[in-house]
C-alpha cells in the first residue's frame, strides 16, 4: 500500500447492545465533570440545553446506574455532577481508547510501510 | 470491570489528513461493485441519486486516482464502475477492517473478563 492513507476511528461503549457512550456524549460528559454545570457543558459544545438534557436521559437510560447527577434549580440553576460510578465509567473509557489509539498507530505504520 | 459494557467503532480511512472511506461510502462502492450502477447501489443505501453523486466526486477528489467511474446516459442511465485503483481500495478497507474486529473482540472480551 503505497498511497499514504491513514486509518482512523470513532470509539462507542455499548452496554447490553444498547449505546452508552461515543465521542459526543462523552465530551458532554467531561464538559460536566469540569464545570459543574449541564448549562456550561452544553454551550462549550455548541449544543441546545435542551438536547444536552436528552443525551443526559438517554446515557441514564442506558447505563446500569445513573451516571449524571442533575440539580435543578438553585441559584445558578442546571448544576449537574458525575456519579461515582460515572467518574468511573469515563476513567474506563479514557483506558479503553489509549488502547485504541496505541492500536491504530501500529496499524498505521505497518500500512504505510 | 464487571458491567457488561462492550467496546465498538466506526472505521474511516483518510488520505492525506482528508476523509476518503468511512462506513457509508464504503457500503456505497460496495453496492456500485456489485451492481454496476450508480442508481441501484443508491436505492439499496435509501439515498437519493445526487447524495450519491456527491458522495461519489467527494471520493473520487480525496483519492489519488478516480475510484469508480462514471458512465452518463446510455440505454439504464447512471451506469457506474470501480476502478482498478477502487477495487484495490476496498480490498484494502477490507483487509484492514479484519485487523480492526479482531483487535475489538479481544479487547472485549479482556474487558468483561
Amino acid at each position: 500500500m503505497s498511497d499514504i492513507i491513514e486509518a482512523d476511528y470513532q470509539l462507542f461503549i455499548n452496554r447490553k447492545g444498547r449505546h452508552l457512550l461515543g465521542p459526543g456524549r462523552t465530551e458532554l460528559l467531561f464538559g460536566i465533570q469540569r464545570t459543574g454545570s449541564l448549562r456550561a457543558a452544553s454551550k462549550e459544545l455548541n449544543i441546545s440545553y435542551q438536547h444536552a438534557w436528552s443525551l443526559i436521559d438517554a446515557i441514564n437510560q442506558a447505563a446500569s446506574e445513573p451516571i449524571v447527577i442533575k440539580q435543578r434549580g438553585g441559584i445558578g440553576g442546571g448544576g449537574a455532577s458525575l456519579s461515582v460510578y460515572g467518574d468511573k465509567l469515563l476513567k474506563d473509557y479514557l483506558a479503553i481508547e489509549k488502547e485504541v489509539q496505541k492500536f491504530f498507530r501500529q496499524l498505521n505504520m505497518e500500512l504505510n510501510l
